[in-house]
């Protein structure tokens, strides 16, 4: 399985990806989930993936090629080339699509789940921030304000907290922070879900640094969040008051 | 969907579940998921279900009029006969195979799903409680003091309070509490999970009353639960720290 999140707000955009993939519970690997589809001067583009490996590295394969022109002498169509975010996820939902009919035949065959679904982030030129969720069938929903995420993989576990806590207006750090609470969730519960984490930050004034980071498994900041959080859910359980259920039926909490 | 939740400890059983059916978003109903299939001097023996309302239906209604005995001039089978709980889990999974032999091949061929799962729990005599999670297969395992909880239906947004906060030693109030917690997460991520809510718990000593409950919902104990709850997360999660990496590239949070 997978976990990768993508936030957008008017801020900026969050992008973070785990690492761990398995084929069976006993062969377990590391592998890069966020992929980077266009980093030139003026665009500056990542994909997150989720789902069947051999599916994924076909459609980025398709993607790096470029896609057979339109036109039998027109250059092959590029991430690179296309003018709007709208026109690269349009590109990319061409790809899974070929990569669909070429595989999914034999997948099927062959009782092996052959199910993708991508998040395409990033910006071009001097135009907004965008965030895509590309389907196994290649459409794809654009990430709105009402909510301003979206996930990919094993999403429920770190859902409840992004409902709570994310809003349009957030500020960025905070978005980091509660998405890196989301994942702290997820680990907890799902083990195909793993550090290190991939994260890339990128603050909607074009003027300030994106932010790429990895963070390993012994992430000092990470480590610390995942221990406060934990401490503090304790603490606030706690503080919830004890059902009056028991007590009215007679039974008398444990001494 | 459906959340139904059994938690086995030390000090009892707590069984909760919620009532919301829906075949299709618009058109969702409230049913009852809380099964009693036993409740006589000697026992009390409840089935929550998740899943196809006519499979589960099919599953109660062969319980209750007993399964064909396996000598021509015996009686029934019945829940209320069975030895164990071992052996009323064993009559609960023999019908759950006859269910699906019976009306899975035609709601296959209409393309409806018919997966049901059951969580089935109680006593017997001067027994102890158990608790045991019945697959669709007719397959079912049972609850141990590892993992303290079964759960079934939509499982994963309340999963990851369960898995911090429960432990077979906890007290049996608490259990009560992480056990609305777990709702209360999955009710603000799942719109196919709603109150009211059923709630049946069974302490360990047979000498305390059982305790029988519906939280409608207006229930002031879990509104008051679910706000300070709230309250308290947007606390802790204002007292985690940022994380550095914005700050480090040079990016000042928002003034």
């Amino acid at each position: 399985m997978t976990y990768c999140l993508g936030i957008l707000l008017r801020d900026g955009l969050v992008l973070i990806s785990d690492t761990r993939t398995n084929a069976g519970i006993d062969n377990i690997s590391i592998y890069r989930k966020m992929h980077v589809l266009a980093d030139t001067p003026d665009r500056l583009i990542l994909c997150m993936s989720a789902g069947n490996l051999s599916v994924t590295q076909n459609v980025l394969g398709q993607l790096a090629e470029g896609q057979p022109p339109l036109m039998a002498d027109d250059p092959p169509r590029r991430i690179e080339d296309m003018p709007s975010m709208f026109r690269a996820a349009q590109l990319v939902g061409e790809a899974v699509m070929i990569a669909g009919r070429e595989l999914k035949p034999a997948l099927a065959a062959a009782g092996v789940p052959s199910g993708i679904s991508l998040l395409i982030g990033g910006r071009i030129g001097g135009g907004p921030l965008a965030l895509f969720l590309v389907y196994d069938a290649g459409n794809f929903i654009e990430c709105g304000r009402d909510t301003p995420f979206l996930q990919i993989g094993a999403t429920a576990y770190g859902k409840p907290i992004l409902d709570r806590a994310l809003a349009y207006d957030s500020p960025l750090d905070e978005a980091v922070k509660v998405g890196l609470l989301s994942f702290d969730s997820t680990i907890r519960s799902d083990l195909s879900v793993g550090l290190p984490f991939d994260m890339v930050v990128m603050p909607a004034d074009p003027a300030l640094p994106v932010v790429r980071r990895r963070l390993e498994s012994d992430d000092a900041y990470f480590q610390e969040l995942s221990a406060r959080w934990s401490q503090l859910l304790n603490e606030s359980r706690t503080a919830v008051p004890d059902p009056p259920f028991l007590a009215e039926a007679g039974i008398s909490p444990r001494a």
